[in-house]
């Protein structure tokens, strides 16, 4: 399926108008939280602004702030209501990263201890001077 | 190591003081970002803030606003130095989620077409029903 057109990417603004069904938990101004169907662990939400951006790249700074006010009262709320034992908050952004609906979202994940359900990552390593040489590059254009 | 008491906690600190070094690649007045030393890809910085909080329960929200403005232009500088196709956005909180050290931090991961970083995680379903009874639960603390 092509996520890059309409279609797919019109599902968060169809939920937030109430076209298509979802299990909404939270609305205010700016943001609204729901439901993932395909969840990691029961009660694993995505918290959207109102507004469609893309992404973190292109995301007003203030939408996303507030994203991650509303995640964060999603995470208490899972932590109170499922007895969650922790939690990850995740941004995915492009296809790369794991992205698939190009509307930004933040996914809020309750967390179980010895719940498994993130394998190991892999890991890097610097080259002697490697991390200065990297870290210069992107001091210089992060002003 | 038990990184529930001091010690590693201070960590973060200590960076911030200038106390230990650290490759910092950007600073403002609530927050500080430096690579990771053990990235997932070369250039993974951590986003912190100034004040010590423990994770996204207790932080307050304002810092943890402030820690997504700053990982958004960390993600945007390490597209543009780096090449970067994606980016992934992460928090863990408390230890059964991956949190290590126990002040507040934002990892972000600049990503590259098939990297291959992540495995696949695990998703579950819910039964016919459980998934409204679950946003209820949420809802009924979340206000």
């Amino acid at each position: 399926m092509n996520t890059t057109s309409t279609g797919m990417d019109d599902i968060f603004l169809k939920i937030i108008a109430g076209e298509i069904p979802a299990t909404k938990i939270y609305e205010d101004e700016h943001t609204v939280a729901f439901l993932d169907i395909n969840p990691n662990n029961k009660g694993h939400a995505l918290v959207i602004p109102r507004t469609k951006y893309r992404n973190i790249y292109d995301a007003d700074s203030t939408a996303l702030s507030c994203m991650m006010v509303t995640a964060q009262k999603v995470a208490r709320a899972q932590k109170e209501a499922l007895g969650a034992d922790g939690v990850n908050i995740v941004m995915n952004n492009e296809a790369p990263a794991g992205q698939e609906v190009f509307h930004a979202h933040i996914h809020v994940i309750p967390r179980f201890t010895d719940d498994g359900i993130f394998a190991h990552s892999k890991h890097t390593a610097y080259a002697e001077g490697e991390m200065q040489t990297i870290a210069d590059k992107i001091k210089e254009v992060l002003t």
